[in-house]
């Protein structure tokens, strides 16, 4: 790319190191944000230190928090008995708003994987046990992706809880609501009728 | 959705200010900076703020410039008597790449498009007719996209630079170099064959 300015060109860089974000799609935006009235790419910017300046992950629960507890771990209105193990914090936002789930958060910060050079240690998993260990908490719900990396997760979390007094259950598979059945991969609907489950009028 | 950080939700809310970038992307981009150590964030936001003080329009040929003249227009070594006119600083960037051009350019800003109130006066067209009246310039060529607008355009152009001693030429239109001859659309194929050039052993 020839750039007849050296600002946009650093923007442009600044622009495609961010995921999924091409050279075209960088140029895309920055263009914009250089054609844009200069209080509003100011505010994009001032946005953007904002955020990185006051985000801390709650001490508790690992979410992305402006203080040093998150808004769910300080909600007394939410279950504190209850504890929903994720991957991220983006399926902490996609469990908030599905408007279901009414306990509290743990964020792994990812799952064991040995390919990706990801252990137990790179996660936030003696905290779990910590959290379990200093009392209170009745059931842990592992809402961890059903992959081989998740499930290995899942089996060295349970390993790991083995012999506390706490019911773990881990999030149900199946086939989509709402999907087509004959677009469901096989092996979903192969353990959805494996793990069939009694017909419930209300269900 | 169910943000845990105010703060995050305004970056968000910026992210998704921009071009192509939906509300899932926003949040993913600025999940990435909020983890990414200060010192980066920083910088990615920096540059966007200096690109916006620095940039400006070249006087002459209306490029993103950092200069009041752009590095092309200043550049001594290009044919001062060719103008490429342009609908905007992609173009210029996309033609220079291809590293076959050595005049100038003049940025129109857009083409003339009723259906979206783009009107003569909101492109630079005084302009490009101004620096054809004071002299110098031997040829006009117009790169402008081949559309209803791009040739309303160019028609108008032409008519506006009537009686001036400049000869104006357009870019080549035809089946694209590479591309597979049943797969071209009718119009550009039907065009190519009324349009067809003598045969050049080395063209």
């Amino acid at each position: 790319m020839n750039f007849s300015s050296k600002y946009l060109e650093e923007a442009v860089h600044a622009f495609a190191t961010l995921p999924g974000i091409g050279r075209k799609t960088a140029l895309r935006l920055a263009l914009h944000l250089a054609q844009q009235p200069a209080e509003q790419s100011r505010s994009f910017a001032d946005a953007v230190i904002r955020m990185r300046e006051h985000i801390q992950p709650c001490k508790q629960c690992f979410n992305l928090s402006d203080g040093p507890l998150c808004n769910i771990c300080s909600d007394k209105r939410r279950e504190e008995s209850v504890i929903c193990v994720v991957e991220g914090i983006r399926d902490v936002m996609a469990i908030e708003d599905t408007g279901q789930y009414r306990g509290l958060y743990h964020v792994l910060g990812g799952v064991i994987s040995p390919i990706e050079g990801v252990g137990p240690s790179d996660l936030t998993i003696d905290d779990l046990v910590g959290r379990v260990e200093k009392g209170g908490v009745k059931e842990i719900i592992m809402a961890i992706s059903p992959t081989i990396e998740g499930d290995t997760t899942i089996f060295y979390l349970t390993r790991k809880l083995e012999g506390k007094e706490v019911q773990i259950s881990t999030i149900a598979r199946g086939v989509s609501f709402g999907g087509e059945l004959e677009y469901a991969d096989e092996l979903t609907l192969g353990r959805s009728i494996a793990a069939r489950v009694p017909y419930q009028k209300n269900g």
